[in-house]
C-alpha cells in the first residue's frame, strides 16, 4: 500500500503534473511509474552520496515491479552541474538507448534535478523526467517548476531551459539522511515562502520550527505548503516574467556571496539564501521601506534553524565590496543596467524593485562588512 | 530601400514569425533589425568561410544603423556542431554580456543555425534569435522551423531543442558565393518538396530547374515555396509528433549513408538525402508501393541538378550492410525497434510508414549495393 500524506497539483495545463509526498515512496516508486508511464524504460541519474544512502530503495522497486533502467551516477556537490557532466549525463541516456517516450529519474538534490532536467530536455529535443527530490531544498523548491540547468565560469544556471517533469515523488524519509548543515540550508527556502507573501505560514514555522527537524508529520505539511505555494506561483508565470521573480527573495545578495566563496563548501546555497534574507530585510529598513522591527525576527528563527544570517558568519575572508557588486551586477536578474531586488515592506510582505540605485546597494554592503 | 520579393509568414501564435526573401537583404539587415527589434544587442555567431564571404555585408549594414553586435566565428563544417562548441558559443554570448532581451544571429548555413539557434535556446534559459542563412539547404529547409541542435557521438542531431527563430532573412545573393556542390546538395531538400506531396512543383523545378541554379527569379521563387511548404508544415506540427516526419523523406537512407562516410567530404548532408529520396522510391517500389516509372524521372531530374544518385555514386568504399542497418537501427525515427521509413506511393505521395520490416531494408541493400 503506497502512502501518499500531500499531493500537489501542478496545473500547467498540458505540462501539468503531481507531487506526491510520503515516506515511502521510493519504495513505492516501482508501482506508481508502472502504474502512470506503462511500457516506458528509465535513466536513472544522481550522486554517489544519494547512490549509496537512498538509491537501493528505488531499485529494489524499479526491480520488483520489473521496470527496466539504467543508472548514471556523478560526483556529488554544486561543481557537478557542469557542461561536462551534461555532456555525460546526454552520452550516458543515449548509450543506454532510451528513446524519446522513455523517462530520465533525478534522485537526488537540486544539483542533480537541475543537471538530469535540462539533460532530459535536450536529449533527443527532449525527453520527459521525474523528480525524486532528496534533499529539502529540492523536495520544497527546485524539483518544481521546470527551471533546469547547468553553470557557466559566468555564473550560475547560466546555462538551461523550462522543462517540467512528469511527476515528482518527495519521499520524506529519503530526508532522513541527509546531513544536518543541509537540511537546515534548505529551510532557508521553506522560511523564505513565509517571509514573500505569508506571514501565517512564517507564524506557524515559528511554532513548528522543531518538529519539522526532528521529523514529524509538521516536516510533510511544510514540504506540502512550500510545493503548493511554488506551485501556485509557477501556475501563474511559468517563464519568470513576473511575479516568480518574488522566489529570488535573498537571492541577488546570496548569489553574490557564493560567488564570492566560490561555490563551497564555506557557503552552501541556501545558507547564502539565509543571509541575503537578513539583508534583504535590513536593506528594505534602511531605505526606510519595512519597519525595523521584522529584522529581528527573521534574524532570529533563521538563527534557531542553525542558518548564518550575517556577513560575518562567512568563514574566511570575503572579496571586496567590488567584487560583490560585480556579481551583483551580473546577475542574471539584471535588465539593461538597472538593478532588480527583491525588497519588502516586511514579513509576508516582498515586492521586485527594478530600479534600485547601485551607490546605495554599494553603501549598504560597505556597512554591513563593518565589524 | 529594402527590396523584398517574397515574406513568407510562419503562423506559430506567439512564436510567429516572418520570413523575408530578398537579394539585398544582408544589407539592409540594419534598418530591417532596428525597426523589428529596437533597443537589442547582437551576438553574431558564423563561420569562417562565410565570415569571409558574407559578414561583411551584415556588419556593414549594422554599424551604419548604429547597432551594437559582437561576432563568434566558428570553424567551418559539419564537425562544428560539437558539444564543445555549443560552449563556446555559449560563453562567447555571456562573455559579449549579452542580456535575455538581446538576440542571436545565425549567419550561415546549416550547421551555423543549428548550432546558434541551440545556443540561444539555452543561453539563460532562451534569448531571442535571427535566421540569416546562406547556403540554400539553409534557405529553404533548416532555417524554418526551429530546430536546432547539435551532434552526439551517438548520432546527428540527438541533443537540441525546438526554438522558433523571431525572423529570417534569406538573401538570395548571398549564394552567389556558395559552391556549386553545395548548391546542389541544398537543391535537393528543394526537390523533396515536390516529391513529399506537390506534384506540381515538382513539375515546375523540372522546368525550372537551370534558371534555379544560374540565379534568375525562379531562385527566389522557389526559395519562397519552399519557405511556404516548410512553414505549412510546421504550423500543423511544430514539434514532430505526426506529419512533420514526412520532411525526412530520404533521409533514413541519408543519415546512415552520412554517417557511413563519417559526415566527410565523401558525401554532403543533401547528397545522402538525393541518393536517400531515389532508395525510398526504388523501396517502395520493391514493396508494390509505387509504379517504377517515377524512379526514372527522380533519378534524372537528380542527375541534372549533378547530384549522385545511387550508392556507387559515393566515392571509397561503403561499410558493410550490416553497419548501416546498425545506422539505421540508431536514427532517432526509429520507435520501440520497429523501423519507421518515409515511402511513397510515386511523385507526390510520401507517406509514413511505421512498420517496416527490418529484413526487407536489409535485402533491398543488398541488392543495391550489388554492381
Ligand atoms: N531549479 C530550481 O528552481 C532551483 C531552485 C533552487 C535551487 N536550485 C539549485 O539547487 C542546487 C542546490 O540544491 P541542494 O541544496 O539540494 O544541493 P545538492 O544537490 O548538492 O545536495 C546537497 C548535498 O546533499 C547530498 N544529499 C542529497 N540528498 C541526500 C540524502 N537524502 N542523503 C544524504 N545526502 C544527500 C548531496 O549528495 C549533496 O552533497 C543549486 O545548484 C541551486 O542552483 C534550483
Ligand atoms: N534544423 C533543421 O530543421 C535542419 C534541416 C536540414 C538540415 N539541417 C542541418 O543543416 C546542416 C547542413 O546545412 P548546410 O548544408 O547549409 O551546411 P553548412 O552550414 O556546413 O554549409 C555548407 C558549407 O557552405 C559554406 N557556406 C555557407 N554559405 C556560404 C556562402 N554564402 N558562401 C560561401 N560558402 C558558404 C559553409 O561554410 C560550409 O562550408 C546539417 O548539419 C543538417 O543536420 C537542419
Ligand atoms: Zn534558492
Ligand atoms: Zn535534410
Amino acid at each position: 500500500m503506497t502512502r501518499i500524506d500531500h499531493t500537489v497539483h501542478v496545473a500547467l495545463g498540458e505540462r501539468a503534473y503531481d507531487i506526491l509526498i510520503g515516506p515511502t515512496l521510493l519504495d513505492d516508486a516501482g508501482p506508481i511509474l508502472a502504474d502512470r508511464f506503462p511500457g516506458r524504460r528509465y535513466g536513472i541519474v544522481t550522486d554517489r552520496t544519494v547512490a549509496e544512502a537512498q538509491l537501493p530503495r528505488l531499485t529494489r522497486s524499479l526491480d520488483a515491479a520489473g521496470l527496466g533502467y539504467d543508472t548514471i551516477v556523478l560526483p556529488a556537490g554544486e561543481s557537478t552541474k557542469s557542461y561536462a557532466n551534461l555532456e555525460t549525463v546526454i552520452e550516458g541516456l543515449l548509450a543506454a538507448r532510451l528513446e524519446r517516450g522513455d523517462l530520465v529519474i533525478a534522485l537526488g538534490g537540486g544539483v542533480i534535478g537541475d543537471l538530469a532536467g535540462f539533460a532530459a530536455a535536450i536529449t533527443r529535443r527532449g525527453m520527459d523526467f521525474v523528480q525524486m527530490p532528496t534533499s529539502l531544498l529540492a523536495q520544497v523548491d527546485s524539483s518544481v517548476g521546470g527551471k533546469t540547468g547547468i553553470n557557466s565560469p559566468h555564473g550560475k544556471n547560466l546555462v538551461g531551459a523550462f522543462h517540467q517533469p512528469k511527476l515528482v515523488l518527495a519521499d520524506l524519509s529519503a530526508l532522513d539522511t541527509l546531513p544536518k548543515r543541509q537540511f537546515a540550508a534548505g529551510y532557508a527556502e521553506v522560511a523564505k515562502y513565509g517571509l514573500i507573501d505569508d506571514p501565517d505560514f512564517f507564524d506557524w514555522l515559528d511554532i513548528n520550527l522543531d518538529e519539522i527537524f526532528a521529523g514529524g508529520p509538521a516536516r510533510g505539511e511544510a514540504v506540502a505548503r512550500c510545493c503548493a505555494h511554488k506551485a501556485r506561483v509557477v501556475i501563474e508565470d511559468e517563464k519568470e516574467n513576473g511575479v516568480r521573480a518574488l522566489l529570488n527573495l535573498g537571492h541577488t545578495f546570496g548569489h553574490a556571496l557564493e560567488k564570492d566563496t566560490g561555490y563551497s563548501d564555506r557557503l552552501l546555497h541556501g545558507e547564502g539564501v539565509a543571509i541575503g534574507m537578513v539583508l534583504a530585510h535590513t536593506f528594505s529598513a534602511r531605505l526606510g521601506l519595512a519597519p525595523g522591527q521584522d529584522i529581528g525576527r527573521v534574524t532570529s528563527h533563521l538563527k534557531r534553524a542553525d542558518l548564518p544570517t550575517t556577513l560575518a558568519d562567512i568563514p574566511g575572508t570575503l572579496g571586496t565590496t567590488d567584487t560583490l557588486m560585480t556579481a551583483i551586477a551580473q546577475d542574471k536578474k539584471v535588465q539593461r543596467g538597472a538593478l532588480t531586488f527583491i525588497l519588502t515592506h516586511g514579513i509576508g510582505k516582498a515586492f521586485i524593485e527594478r530600479n534600485v540605485d547601485p551607490d546605495k546597494v554599494r553603501t549598504f554592503l560597505e556597512e554591513m562588512r563593518a565589524p
